[in-house]
């Protein structure tokens, strides 16, 4: 194979695929080859043009560290992860819609007994979150693992404060009780920019786009039997609902944060006046049985 | 913008750009979107493969130093950089024809008299270089600057070498004589994978491609007036020659090393015994006047 053009180099790069013995590696190689090539014939890059994208693509990996990912927010902003994430999760209307994970999730959150505020560092308006998680059949399900994580009121996950602040906070693991409840004590979250002054935040600059996304608390919920969800809960009036920058937002997880008169709330707990209420059902997909 | 799902989550990532001021940047920004959501549909990876896929390119990343460029080899076994190689240099066939820059270029490599030595590590075979620099009309190009460099008998280019060895070596500057013409004496070149103890070396792995590039000496030649040409000249004979890893080889680049008695190489110049010839005659397109 020599004498390449741009007639044949894409056929030459495919042919060098063909000693590859493991099926899918060798699918998602010339996927990629067909698609990359199209996309470079398409625009036809410039040498500076071409250096450039090497130049970006190299301060993007270089700018991830153990509490920012940076690939993950260009796929978050190219729109890349939600789509992922709609291919992987085909289920019935009637169960939880699902968003992406995000690159806040930490694996290594502590256990909380249910009712237990959540946020150490916080002084932010009350919030109380109280879900209920069940089967789709309206079956609750009991002793469910519940993941969730939010930003403060100023935009701000525990990972992104300065140093000297609690290294976690406002994250928790839950389990359902046995009606397949959960709620927690914490503050408000505000919608927040994307971390943007990497090169992320360069390129949504360069295409003239703002990088909020609309406050929302995260949650995984997952439980023997039933599929793992992986979801937002936004909250209603929020500005940037109709322009997140990760295109996570779906009408199913909106919910309107109701105001208490500092009595009891809907599910019977006590709460101090201004606190707001967080109320969602989630409903779990059954595993397919095999 | 919201409910995004498979049918029209990229229709909404194109929505998102419509604010972008830059008419090149919206163009190239588009393409991205739509080439990479088609590869993504197409293949619909799992999450664990998407996770993957952040995971390769942050690694890769990570890996580029003063001294690796790790996107650029990718780009380079993808065929990418020899086809953006082929649209930018859509010259005259008569005219040199054009490959990678390839990641060993150093800007600052030293000026040499015409016919210096500039190997001082190596005691690999002795090399004569001959060259001549035309122009379309066979005119010589006096004063022509040329680049050269390439890597050692055992492959391995200077900046691949230990530490302790100097610093650059096997590279150079010169410019062509009254006639056009330049020559230098260094060692022959061996065919040598590319670096491939990194996320690239990995891929070539999985793709069961090996990492080799045949024997070859680096050129970029630039003069007023002129196209600036960056190629490599191949020696024939390289088992390497139709599977170069990057897809660089043309046949019209391959030159046979002609041996010598130990007398006077063809272009007048003393020569040991055993020191291989390595003859090119290069021709530089006219600038398109403007």
């Amino acid at each position: 194979m020599r004498n390449f053009d741009e007639d044949n180099i894409t056929q030459a790069v495919l042919d060098s695929l063909s000693g590859c013995a493991i099926p899918r590696t060798r699918q998602i190689s010339e996927a990629l080859v067909r698609h990359l090539h199209a996309f470079v014939k398409e625009i036809e890059p410039t040498e500076a043009e071409w250096a450039g994208a090497i130049a970006f693509l190299t301060r993007t990996g270089q700018m991830c560290s153990d509490t920012r990912q940076e690939f993950i927010l260009l796929s978050d902003t190219l729109g890349v992860s939600m789509l992922v994430d709609a291919i992987n999760h085909r289920f019935e209307e009637d169960t939880t819609q699902t968003t992406v994970l995000g690159p806040f999730y930490v694996e290594q959150a502590q256990d909380f007994p249910i009712g237990s505020p959540i946020s150490r560092e916080s002084d932010g308006p009350a919030l109380l979150v109280e879900g209920k998680v069940e089967d789709s059949r309206g079956n609750p399900i009991v002793g469910a693992l519940i993941e969730t994580w939010h930003a403060d009121d100023r935009g701000f996950y525990d990972v992104q404060r300065d140093a000297g602040k609690s290294a976690l906070d406002m994250r928790a693991r839950f389990h359902t009780d046995q009606e397949g409840r959960f709620w927690y004590r914490s503050v408000v979250p505000a919608a927040y920019p994307i971390p943007n002054d990497g090169p992320v935040g360069a390129m949504l600059d360069a295409q003239g786009r703002h990088p909020f996304r609309p406050a929302h608390v995260h949650f995984k919920l997952s439980a023997p039997g039933f599929e793992t969800i992986v979801t937002h809960v936004f909250i209603d009036g929020d500005p940037y609902l109709d322009s997140d920058v990760v295109f996570g937002v779906k009408d199913a997880l909106i919910t309107k944060l109701a105001k208490t008169d500092g009595q009891v709330s809907p599910g019977g707990h006590e709460v101090a006046s201004d606190t707001s209420l967080l109320t969602y059902r989630f409903v779990l997909p059954d595993k397919p049985r095999n």
